[in-house]
């Protein structure tokens, strides 16, 4: 057992450097790796398995309400990037911009994408005319570029992956709708496929999207109390579309601009699954996104038939549908479970010779270690339960995590306290005005709004800084 | 019938100017729109949804076979890309380059991928380091930029989509192994997904990848007889590996360089799907790759009873795992079966009040457009006899287009006079020097060597051009 103890001790303990922590279990679990183009990453196979079983959850989601994946261009001219002011200003200073191309100096400057509102609405132009091509409910999958100085893997990248949803609608209503359907397809995903409860609710004006009327959001809290903010869904009524000129005939034959939204989430997600459910002993992995959900370890794997029924039940398994990987490398069995754990499969299957006497298998769950005994024969079943045990454990240890650290504040004196002492989200009355949200960042050494929740409390009648009435209830906290 | 007749005369026919007939196709069919942006196209649901089956097919067989996909950055720092020093030679003029980032100039250049060797050389290099981490079989579906001049949509594009596929041996064979397995991976999916029977061979030295030993190839023909190169797939030795030093301990604990192949294909498949199957009605899409396969239209949808028969036969498609649209929107029938046909929609099933009465419905094919009554009892069988019926007849016709424009010349003014008078693929002698290609180039405005095929005659013992001893048989033709 030399082995196994040896791995796990090069991760360091969540509760010694939570940041450490993170950077031991994305390289050691070979989710990702340094590349030498400065704030990029190279997401490896098992990284990026989880971001294929992730799309797959998602486009299915996407599609199933009606939305169909594009490709745009990855270059916006600059000149189209310009076209909507407070867009541009939210934007301009984290481009990457191409002035070469085939090796001559460009007469326009192109920008990678940082997004695409603006190569959408060009597009829409032109093939948005009457109210028969409306509704317009668009998506793509690609990569975008935002210039960062501090980044980490998955939280904060100059490239990273994400989806972008872009759609046009007749009027206010169905783009309001839109855009908050679209925020609850995020929360459900993030429950029922990523295992994380998490705080939704709205941007305030000094948080929301360059460009956007209103800025939805889902926010996750993480082991360690900070926030992530998990996606957005943007309502931008019909800014763009005049700014692009964007126009259609209406059912009673009048010109109209036709109102927007957009929405996206990115492989941040993976950092949110990592630092909401992960532990020393590595990952652990929410079974429907996992890329390996059942991993065999064969018991003196030498011994005869050990393989073959470790082999049986793999077929039966894959069979039912669950992914599984089954070991028979020449590592040890404590090499193996170790390796495994922290790879967070959520499933490990013990089978040894004495297990086949008896017609059993152990069964170990990620969450609980515990090991049970069941028949081979309706493993599938028990597996099935098992999964779904993880899945709910998941859910519940990540509710109890977000509830525990989720503090009222109903004084200045109460919410600088709690934010110099207790990691996690503070509930605090706000008056409505930026200014506050400046004060009390700058007093707390970064404790932001994460937004107006959709579920607001009447925690007292004045603005937490400034003593003014209150407008609304905000959640805050730190950010990664 | 006005509506429908006007939609098809939109379309240049094939023989009064292809170039214009295919223009005119891909934005009436609605694959693709031109972007504000120079040189790239915008991938329209229509397009991207054949696109994501063409990916769905590939990636099955590319996993079936152990690969694994992984992301690398899209930006390769300039002095990376220099590491080898044919390689950059190819590729230095077609490069966008970023200078600008974050508002500064970049201490240095980064050149948006054009592909990605270098970046996953960059990579292997850190993991790579013992022959238990090979082979590495690893792959991505990613964009990638090539600055052209003259661009067509899905042809020649400054930014395309792709996959390339980037592996790492033990020694030269098990490279070799690969680089032919892939390329039969394109043929037997040309074959039999896209339903394009095609020639393959390897590239002659003048015309192999940048960096590569080796290249070879799967070219298409389209149906004026210009060649597609349909897909690539390269060995490398060990050249890159030795000049970004690669090394790993063999089996009897000595260094070596590991053997190393790359291979893809790209969006411009689509534009093969297109030329090789398309007519003056439009697009005809092999079954397998068709986002829809089965149309159903309703005749005298008003009538009692006619929709709601529909939408059981959909239904039961469906079931049946079929992709299908059924279009009960207010436009005349004659319309319907026009765009669908112009769509390219294998499959095309009529249901009206009479055929409900009787128990059937029509099934006309896109290929042979003959009504053919079945009984909606059991029409999914029929269906699927249909489309494979499809699916045959374009493999056949592309075939004979194959078959019929491929000419032999054995003198150098056959070769001439058939380059100048009948267009499609010659097989002539070749010495294997480059002059004599780039003199056969030179006089017949761009015939240039597709390949040396697999399955090589010996047509004569003499080069077409020189007349010196001939090495090889070679495929020639212009190309799109």
């Amino acid at each position: 057992m030399a082995n196994d103890k040896k791995m796990v001790e090069q991760i360091t303990s969540m509760d010694v450097d939570f940041a450490q922590w993170y950077t031991d279990v994305v390289k050691k679990a070979e989710l990702v790796d340094y590349s030498g183009v400065k704030g990029c990453m190279i997401i490896r196979p098992y990284g990026y398995a989880i971001w294929e079983n992730i799309q797959r959850e998602l486009d299915k989601r996407f599609k199933a309400l009606g939305h169909e994946n594009v490709y745009m261009p990855m270059f916006i001219p600059e000149s189209l990037l310009q076209k909507e002011k407070d867009h541009v200003a939210g934007f301009a200073p984290e481009c990457a911009i191409v002035t070469i191309g085939g090796q001559n100096k460009l007469a326009e400057r192109l920008v990678v994408r940082p997004t695409s509102e603006t190569l959408f609405c060009d597009h829409f132009k032109d093939i948005i005319h009457s109210y028969r091509d409306l509704p317009k409910l668009y998506n793509q999958w690609v990569n975008v570029v935002r210039w960062e100085k501090t980044t980490r893997p998955f939280l904060r990248t100059s490239e990273f992956l994400w989806q972008e949803g872009h759609t046009m609608h007749e009027n206010e209503e169905q783009a309001r709708e839109e855009t908050l359907r679209m925020l609850g397809v995020y929360e459900e995903f993030y429950l029922n496929c990523l295992a994380i409860p998490a705080v939704t609710g709205q941007k305030t004006e000094k948080e929301k999207f360059a460009g956007a009327e209103e800025t939805y959001t889902i926010e996750p809290m993480m082991h360690n109390g900070v926030a992530l903010q998990g996606g957005t869904s943007h309502y931008f009524g019909d800014g763009f579309a005049k700014a692009f000129d964007i126009t259609y005939t209406d059912r009673e034959n009048k010109i109209k601009y036709p109102h927007q939204t957009s929405w996206g989430v990115s492989t941040r997600m993976i950092g949110a699954i990592i630092m909401a459910h992960g532990d020393d002993n590595g990952l652990i992995l929410p079974p429907a996104v996992a890329p390996i959900q059942v991993a065999i370890i064969p018991v003196a794997q030498h011994k005869e038939g050990v393989l073959e029924k470790a082999n049986e039940i793999k077929a039966t398994l894959e069979k039912a549908g669950f992914r599984v990987r089954l070991d028979d490398s020449d590592q040890s069995t404590g090499w193996k479970y170790s390796q495994y754990e922290m790879k967070g499969v959520p499933v490990r299957l013990e089978i040894g010779p004495r297990d086949i006497e008896s017609g059993n298998c152990v069964l170990v769950s990620r969450v609980s270690r515990e090991k049970s005994f069941v028949a081979i024969d309706g493993v599938e079943n028990e597996v099935q339960k098992m999964l779904a045990f993880v899945h709910d454990e998941l859910v519940a240890r990540a509710r109890k995590n977000l509830e525990e650290k989720t503090h009222v504040a109903t004084t200045y004196e109460q919410f600088l306290d709690i934010a110099e002492n207790k990691p996690g989200f503070i509930k605090a009355m706000w008056c409505g005005d930026s200014a506050c949200e400046d004060k009390l960042k700058e007093a707390t050494g970064g404790v932001k709004s994460r937004c107006i929740p959709f579920k607001e409390e009447k925690l007292a009648d004045t603005c937490v800084y400034c003593g003014r009435p209150a407008k609304h209830m905000v959640v805050w906290g730190k950010q990664y």
